[in-house]
């Protein structure tokens, strides 16, 4: 793990009670700590586990762009953890968090999980808190 | 896809918006629909999806055993599905639902997300509602 070559006791039992996938991920998902909104789910490595515990704040690894993603890093929708919890067979987080600017998803909504199924169609049911216009430039 | 050969226009709608993975899965999280405990990050494949919806139970697809997992099938611990929501980039979906018997874990707890980290180790946090040996048989 050359991103990541000095670590602590603590550090190393954060990293190895985690049981990661064969391409190195486990899936995060980020919950609204006050009133328990499923926010997104997103993956982590190794490395993004550990800067998001150093931190105090969400850090994924992209699979689209093969790199961290500092959670807001462009706009600035950080996501500062209260709790972190493992799933029983060590392959899933889920982090319980305040969400900066009460917008967790790209298209500018409260939530990721904006569509959802009637019978008929995938209905969008969450508003556009902001045009991502004005917070990717 | 020759599990489910027979669906209707609206069940194709259902599964062509998902945006399924090169091994065929999506994530899929359970969460209490009455007070918003995540209980279980699990997978499925279009079977499982197109099931669920028309059984309005939760299915899955079990990677261990490479086969549709119902839920609850050897526990009796079934999800009854209350909403279905499909996230942004349409790779993972959040079923709400009304978990039987308040154990949706096979360690027999509430959640699977059982083990916080504490700074120092993943502590146990939540109890053993019921003793697995009473429902696995």
């Amino acid at each position: 793990m050359s991103e990541t070559p000095e670590m602590g006791q603590e550090e190393r039992a954060l990293l190895d009670e985690v049981r990661w996938g064969g391409d190195g991920l486990i899936a995060a998902i980020a919950q609204d700590a006050d009133d328990g909104t499923v926010l997104m789910v997103a993956w982590m490595n190794r490395a993004a586990l550990l800067e998001t515990v150093r931190s105090g704040y969400a850090v994924y690894w992209s699979r689209s762009r093969g790199r961290l993603w500092r959670k807001g890093e462009e706009s600035g929708h950080v996501q500062q953890v209260v709790s972190l919890a493992l799933d029983c067979d060590g392959d899933a987080v889920l982090l319980k968090v305040r969400q900066t600017g009460g917008i967790a998803c790209h298209t500018g909504r409260r939530s990721c999980f904006y569509r959802q199924w009637d019978g008929q169609i995938w209905r969008e049911m969450l508003p556009v808190v902001k045009d991502p216009k004005e917070f990717y430039r």
